[in-house]
């Protein structure tokens, strides 16, 4: 049994995942702006206390990021009071357990590896696209966190030299074109749910607006064909809820971008585990890190 | 010792290298129009007859793209005489000896991971910057051809989703907007060469058509810092032998692009192996196919 913590800007989630991935225990906390790890240790405090505690042999840790694998230090950018913040350690000397960390996106891609959308695949992208857009890599049949624990950071490629200012501090992004926040500001609107809820009722404006999420989507996915030959890309997150609105036109772009006799196969599919994702993901950390 | 062959729309090389990455023996062969494999037979026949030939354990062969390592079959865009050719087939039963294929950039990133400027590095992105853009990658410590033998090849990713056409049928591809022949078609010269000269004796608008190029690679080299989590770009190709005129610029673009805290700390570097590199890199191949 793993124990799994999934650490963000808006909650922090603990929970306990059986060897077969079920998440059998799930408790959650609004992030604090003040002193967040105190939520952390409330949480690991029920975790422990938990009759089932016992038989955890090792904890993950799936975070917003950046974080820093090697060192064991988080600094999410929307958590402004974790700058170099030594999570592994802390998690380690409360639990007494061996502690994995991986950014979000690259537990979310463990996560649809092991139970997933990406379950079998050797070669795969599983992105999040929200209120950002992450992701983490499966190539050769393995997770690829990368020294840093934050590879498949697919939000942070370049898909417009001169594009948008991003909040990374370049210009272009992925995210700042694809993100469910730049859905709903490119039409005035305050989230992608209701931009979603204009184009299904025909508004043009807010169908162009998905259109150029889902074509930005489609080049950045074609580029990772390209550069790591994957089989397929795995979207979840809440603007992948939108359905045929986001995967219509995803796959009609893709057919553009992706040329090459190696990537023009690539697919897309909706992710599988929903809002367990971040835990189920955690804790699949551990088992990728012990293969 | 291996043998070593270089398949390109030019010329086809063929070579002897030892277990320590030296060239011994070097020949080469204009690639015909029609019947190119003539010239691979050809070639081996002279490989086959060197006395050093029975020391040879195995042939790698590096070739244009795309190919499909999976078959053994190349497709070489400008050899339009092969299409789906198994060249695995026909050199090991030439050679009777076992025959590893990759795309020339993943090749070219073997040999400077073995012998060159990638040496020691756990995670680069080796590329060649000449008529077109192509590479190869090197993830914790070893050779990623992919499934298809082509990953890494980071031409065909997106910079510009509304980017000029690209001969793979997308585009805005890096390719079309920072090889030799773009920056030479930029300013209504033949060559990248005369381009470089123009620039500087301080042209205007020849240093523009640079400084394009490098802002293109500086996007496409973080994007992949973004996506796979690499320590160092190696470039090598015609182009890059522009020297400062590429990598000044190339260097302050990428400060722009690369602003996470894993990709940041991104270096470029001139490769090392220059004209051989196609032989070694087809050598190489076998090597890191071993480990």
């Amino acid at each position: 049994m793993y124990a799994a913590i999934d650490i963000g800007g808006t909650k922090i989630a603990a929970g306990l995942v059986d060897s077969g991935g079920e998440l059998l225990a799930r408790h959650e906390h609004p992030t604090p702006a003040e002193e967040p790890v105190t939520a952390v240790e409330a949480l690991l405090g029920r975790l422990m206390a938990d009759p089932r505690w016992e038989r955890v042999r090792a904890v993950g840790i799936g975070s917003a990021g950046p974080i820093d694998a090697a060192k064991g230090t988080i600094s999410p950018v929307n958590i402004p009071a974790w700058r170099d913040f030594p999570l592994v350690a802390r998690v380690a000397e409360a639990t007494d357990r061996p502690v994995t960390l991986a950014g979000d996106g690259v537990a979310m891609a463990a996560g649809e590896h092991w139970r997933g959308a990406a379950r079998g695949r050797e070669n795969a992208l599983c992105m999040v696209v929200s209120t950002g857009v992450g992701g983490g890599l499966i190539l050769g049949g393995r997770l690829r966190p990368g020294p840093s624990g934050n590879a498949g950071h697919i939000g942070h490629m370049c898909v417009e030299l001169d594009g948008p200012p991003c909040p990374c501090g370049s210009r272009g992004c992925l995210e700042v074109v694809a993100s469910g926040t730049a859905i709903a500001a490119r039409v005035g609107s305050t989230s992608a749910i209701e931009v979603a809820e204009a184009a299904r009722a025909g508004d043009a404006a807010a169908l162009a607006s998905f259109d150029l999420s889902a074509k930005a989507l489609a080049a950045a996915i074609a580029g990772t064909a390209a550069l790591v030959d994957i089989e397929t890309a795995v979207i979840g997150g809440g603007v992948s809820k939108a359905g045929d609105l986001l995967f219509g036109p995803l796959r009609e772009h893709l057919k553009e971008y992706a040329r090459l006799s190696f990537t023009r196969d690539v697919t897309v599919q909706t992710a599988a585990l929903g809002g367990d994702a971040g835990l189920i993901g955690a804790a699949a950390l551990v088992g990728h890190a012990e293969v």
